[in-house]
């Protein structure tokens, strides 16, 4: 049990351990122990700099930090559930380090403005990496896309076949939503690179702080303009929480599709082995256990948003306990996403198109009964009216197991007599993709200009 | 029961009625008949001006359609459920004005990128209300923090008082909350003002279709540049109810204030007639209905979120059924965050600031125990030892229900022998947040330049 | 506006118009018109029964509330936004039947006990309903899986073929969810059926009650020990909401199936086309609309969950507005999955199985691999070696393009010698399901007698 | 990197380390080490009893196995990332511990309904557990209740003065809600209760095992009658989290009021020093860290529910490997509610009732309104009208800063002639309690039934 602890003065009883253990956070929240140090450092270089502490003091404290900031990095620091969270840890170690004047590092901030600066600086980090990794999930895709340009494959909604498209298409859609991922992620980066620190408890401090000097030496670009809105804010983490969960339906949909188009009954990809896993009761089994893994871990993602949209909820202001709640599903969010971004850019780069299963696909179906349609209205007939005829001769061909390119000319024209010779060469898969030529369509043309376009932005990307 | 689907070319049999309504949405997306037909006028002029449509058959279109508009405004307009969606019904009304040449007006469209366009079209219009509400709830936090910049009262952490804070300050904080709202409410309106029209199905058309002369004529700023991606995104959606839910933790944290602030035991506001209601029981009773109902509301708009996220998970590419589920939490949360907003506003704008009341608080509690800390840290003593002897006196204090400014000197120095006479200046709540000077701090100078800030940049918003 | 408010007497002024609408819960909780009178009706028979309200006057509200009955049924009832709730105005229709006298209806009572017993009721009925629905779907299965205990079909985990079932067998575990649903339902009216009347606002009431005779008149098997718990309860929605959601999970996972398994790719069923669509643009596509929009329809009853605990968590007792939210959440579940079961009870009843569509997919896999890995193992071999061997020749099979049964007997004994001829009859996807024969398993013995269980156990459902 | 997988033998390339690690499940499912050496015991034991494994083999495993035990049990057992998950892991030890001969372990058995039955037996401990420290804080909360039986304090609805209660009949509302609780989380035990083991991978097993022996061995009341549910059914894990979320729920909403009652505003109870912490900025700060910790700790359930819901949504039969993701959620949720119900139990034991500051609330507020208004009912005047007078006097006495209590006889008269000097009885707030005598009102004779009633359904628990 802690025989002291740090805020004990008015305290007569103290808990049990268990209790100790439940309200303590240090069994999570040392994963910002580099950032506390990095907080505290600039804070103590503040206080040195306006005088608040004297100079030789504050390069005390700075050297006991560092030598905390190495032993970290070696693995050294052991911190204990007696004092409870990173800051009271650091705090006594550094006292162990360089005795009682550690106790001045605490003046004129409280750990309600420097959990904030933590998490602050903690999320700042790893949005970057998200990002990247994002960036090079584009680039798969795009490389793959690129390959694939004029790979025919057959185009679903409802997930019945609706019209042939390219591959190389169907891969783009992905990279722009990814290009949307990184937007958002680009813009909850502005909310997260503002300081908190020198908000103290909650409303400011009466000692003669500089805190854009401290925001500097912590490369925020902003600083919060209210002390009780720095302390309780937690924006940056929610929409990072939000985005992560859009993230996540996307990688949730083309996993999902990963695992539809490798099974027996697709067969339109094979993931590399390094990407799937066996049974172990059959034989027989190639799983695509990651890609399953991701479409389930856009749950957990899901959770972790609800649960700290339910802790902020009704919080009145400014720091209240439950807001310690805070860091475990952003910490969670950050562990998952990041490899579930690299493990898809890892299956994009090695899986193998069977563009013959795809293609096989196309002339087995009737994916071309809109070029049917389209080849009527084309004539002058109402859409309407196109459509319908179309329809019929789909339902004749499904009851007599007969596609609409296999069709005698005479059985078409009974259904419609302004059809010609040339209907066949609208019905091909082939010509349906090409044809579709409008701007953003399937069209090999449109697919190329958009790679092209895709590459151009990419280009600009900073983090590339 | 329907005779005869648009659709119906290939089936033989049809749904029973019940099963027809619980696949219809006409009963919600009605909501979006007036986006829908802009939609299709802008199609309608698109064929006009490429040809695909000779121009007196689109001019015939245009017209019927601008009926419907009047007829539309006029409510006059009956939808039925055999039509089964907005879309449907709207061609069938759209036939009946101007005859089977109203076939025509799908020529190179499909239900999928007509329902987009209605929901990109129907959500730029509500964002721009929701932003100008959100802005009107910020002017009014800002007059009434003006009027209250010397307000005194106590802050709290733990729910228990803190630190006395300026009432000012404490409503910027809000402001500040808002503010981030607000660029998040204008990022959303990126994603959202990209036209999907011209997608089609899924792949685009063979029809040499314009679409950026249509996007021109629905004032959007971009075109999907896939159109696969075009028909299946609903980011813009899932932005929208993220960021209308992040809204929503800031308002019930404002209400959670407001009811616990106008409770007997606080008594620190009084809220206007106009937002309170009574009991039907209970003669005395002024219940703060209005503050109570939007904290409630934070669930239903999490619930829509959360919904929506759902339906999107792991749904392969393009359009699903499913995803008819993506109007009703939206236009819920539309429905739901307006008068969110603007009740707020009224509630800020009419509730009377009980300043008599905070001041008694701060009268008789702790709350200048840090700075009784600061005092003798000033002192040179280190910050945690004089944590720990404030602490030590207040524990006295509550015992001999005394407070810190009513001890004696004597009391005051056995406890530490270097406490002057200064200490009680230093005790006053006024001098408290007074001296509380550092940027963004609540003393009086950081709110008055705050208020100014902030005035600033309310000048740059473009829906001022 | 409302002129004068039935709580209006403390009161100076009065809402606008649209922000009574927005406090307004009239627009849904008429939903509740049959229970909000049935419920007056008791307490008013109750306060006759104690003699509380004279014989006289009691029966004239007893009459009044009868034809408010009978309006209600023949629809004639109209109710205004200007009394706010379904109590209001219903209390104001029978004053309007007869006079002031019915201002005596609400001695005793308290609208906070009212809403409570209206919600019980309700959900009472649609708990039964629901629970016939899951007993219809239930016997629909059992028939369809009766009739096909012995059709063959690829058993899949990770969507690959795993090993060979029978469809019966498949269909039959959707029965033995339904069946806990079923068993959820039913406990969930043991925490519905309980009578909150006489509660009152939270503290129970002066006047001489007869609760027992109330809750005797509603049919409610219980009374709520505690006022201000049968106020503050929502324990029952909670549960009806998180029952619905596994519901859901189970259906959503079922129609996932359907749409899979209807897709060209397997080919297993094809749906009726009553529960299937078409498209406004592709003439062939028969969509399985339905199926999608039950496993969507997911994502609103998780939200609605989502949001009744976001409304209840941190709430302090007794009665608050943000309450009012508790309804519409459980209205829509209440109409969403009775469609949903009832939908899928159609589908089930009037799909087709391709059973040579299941067996061709059986004699062209891999499926068979188990069968191999225990011949293996029933000679002796450690399972892990014998699991070995089997997924070696698998490979070899997979790159030559040879089925295990297809390989000479030579093969398979340079890859293990202790095979022997009678491993072909082990390979057959008949002999891998018949002697399937442990207790729960798909061979056919066991799949006849978990529905003769099956059928035992429906016979004792008192509903059916 | 793992060298050899045990279900290795199709596969020509290895995952690389990180991505293994992604996919292991060995850093969480280790909490279920005895659970899985149970299975595997009971399994054995079944092999051996069927002689599907000879005698001599079978007792070396368990022999092997009973090493095991006794080395978790003195936390000997290492786990490694290259194995996995715990099944993996735990037959590597046995190999090192006797030799191949432990590769038999797996015979007739595989990780699909291995992994099932693990969890099943380990949610029935927890749940157990659970229901234990329920009891505990209902005996608390009925102490506590027994001693203030006769407390008053004012009731509130909407935050506001409602009527005067018993302290005792509040706590006892809570013991209410737990009843409940428990009686959710012991119907959960029925679902719990199931053995999937035998199972297999979806089908069952073509060896002839007992599947009842091995139940038995395990103490499951019951067998999953159906393979394939047996494998694919988490509703016990679903039924665990949305029992927890109910329980949040209330726990939340006891913590609310206990952080608002040790408000300085309210003052009503004081939590012990052992539930408190102070600050590290502030000495006179004593928090409900504890109440407000578990407050927020609703949010983490509710996700975990969320989490869970979203990954089982939609997913086709048998088993996928997004059911990895059900044990973190459920863990979590166990590990939560345990020490939050152990830390209630221990602040209700500890709480200090400031009964003064109780009293004083209710001489000073308008709570005994209602008594006017039932007064002036009992005198034939109709509520309605009744509740309009009591208004306008609470109205006048507000402006007059008069209780009503105080008011002269002749100032009640001007308002209602008929009313006697018998009202000023009426209107003393433990008047108000004890005439509040209908069955579960706050009656100080009905709190005392209550509380017997209680004793009494307890003393039938069978954990007590």
């Amino acid at each position: 049990m802690s025989t002291h602890k740090l805020w004990g003065g008015r305290f007569e009883k103290q808990p049990e351990h268990w209790v100790d253990e439940f309200g303590a956070s240090i069994f999570f929240d040392q994963l910002m122990a580099a950032e506390d140090l990095e907080g505290s450092l600039a804070h103590v270089k503040m206080l040195k700099h306006t005088k608040i502490l004297p100079a030789n003091e504050a390069d005390q404290i700075i050297a006991g930090l560092q030598t905390l900031q190495e032993k970290l990095a070696a693995n050294e620091l052991e911190f204990t559930v007696e004092n409870e969270d990173i800051h009271m840890n650091l705090e006594a170690l550094l006292t162990k380090e360089i005795g009682p004047v550690a106790g001045k590092l605490h003046t004129a901030r409280s750990r309600n403005d420097q959990v904030a600066t933590d998490l602050h600086l903690y999320l700042k980090k790893r949005l970057k990496t998200v990002i990247t990794c994002i960036t090079e999930l584009q680039s798969a895709l795009l490389a793959k896309a690129e390959l694939h340009q004029e790979t025919l494959m057959p185009g679903y909604t409802h997930l019945q076949h609706a019209q042939p498209i390219s591959y190389g298409h169907y891969l783009m859609a992905y990279w722009q939503m990814l290009k949307r991922d990184r937007e958002r992620f680009c813009f909850n980066l502005k909310h997260t690179d503002i300081s908190p620190l020198g908000a103290a408890a909650l409303a400011g401090t009466t000692f003669p702080i500089d805190r854009e000097y401290s925001a500097n030496e912590l490369d925020f670009s902003e600083l919060y303009a209210n002390s009780l809105d720095a302390v309780s804010d937690r924006d940056f983490a929610l929409e990072f929480l939000s985005n992560a969960s859009i993230l996540m339906v996307h990688l949730s949909r083309f996993c999902e599709e990963l695992i539809l188009w490798c099974s027996y009954e697709f067969g339109y990809i094979e993931l590399s082995d390094q990407y799937s896993t066996g049974s172990s009761i059959m034989p027989q089994k190639k799983n695509p256990d990651m890609a399953e893994l991701i479409r389930g871990k856009s749950g957990r993602i899901f959770g972790d948003l609800m649960g700290l949209l339910t802790v902020l909820k009704g919080l009145p202001l400014a720091y209240n306990k439950d807001m310690q709640e805070d860091k475990e599903g952003v910490f969670d969010a950050v562990k998952t996403i990041i490899p579930c971004l690299k493990i898809c850019t890892g299956m994009v780069e090695t899986l193998t198109v069977k563009d013959d299963k795809m293609a096989h696909a196309l002339d087995n179906d009737f994916s071309n009964a809109t070029e049917l349609a389209d080849y009527l209205a084309k004539q002058g007939i109402p859409f309407r009216k196109a459509h319908e005829i179309a329809g019929k001769l789909v339902l004749t061909g499904i009851k007599e197991h007969q596609n609409l390119q296999d069709m005698p000319l005479e059985s078409l024209q009974q259904a419609e007599p302004t059809i010609k010779d040339d209907v066949y060469a609208a019905l091909s898969p082939k010509n349906a993709v090409l044809r579709r030529n409008s701007y953003g369509a399937t069209g090999f043309e449109q697919v190329k200009q958009q790679i092209a376009q895709a590459k151009q932005i990419m280009a600009n990307y900073k983090d590339n």
